[in-house]
């Protein structure tokens, strides 16, 4: 486990890809996840784990069956375990998760977008 | 569950107590907690809780037994469970953090400054 810290806007100044999270820290079986994010996603659920969204640059929408989320910059939104959504970024934004370890970026489905292995960053 | 979103600032601006964390977010048996902090904590460990520090507004510094680590705005640090620190702010300081549900904030011991049951905020 890294006893250093960590800055985020230096570790999202790091990526270079969309949809891509990278593992910024880990702790009690959770990750702190990074990525930045641009364009639509696609619609998911995930069966056994709720999703901490956090904007740290931008604007993000997270689209749900009844309602669309708006976050800004310091806004967050937890999405509750089996509820579909898509997240969506119509310019860059550069948003933080907190979800257990294993939890997979495409929930139920899998697609090309699914990325099974995480590298840290 | 809350289903709506959480902008941090308004939440900050409604705390009027130092060192007296409130629970922003829950999920997967994890709380999201807020904190504003002013002066020196006192020196504890927990037992079985790795904690997540990130600083919101202001600057913190964690004291552990062989450094200090010091983060500015947008940084975070996890302190691993087991590990002692005293948490010190200069001046006053918003901090978010990540850790189990029913987590004690003075870990292994017991003063004047445990709470016993945090309010969501």
């Amino acid at each position: 486990m890294t006893t250093q810290k960590v800055n985020l806007i230096e570790k999202f100044e790091l990526i270079n890809e969309y949809w891509q999270p990278r593992i910024a820290g880990e702790l009690n079986g959770q990750q702190i996840k990074i990525a930045k994010l641009k364009g639509e996603f696609i619609w998911h659920h995930h069966d056994n784990e709720d999703e901490f969204f956090m904007v740290i640059k931008g604007n993000l929408k997270i689209a749900l069956p009844d309602q669309e989320i708006n976050l800004g910059e310091g806004e967050f939104f937890i999405v509750p375990r089996m509820v579909e959504h898509k997240p969506i970024a119509d310019e860059e934004v550069w948003v933080m998760m907190f979800e257990p370890t294993g939890t997979l970026n495409t929930g139920n489905i899998r697609s090309e977008l699914t990325k099974e292995e995480l590298e840290n960053i």
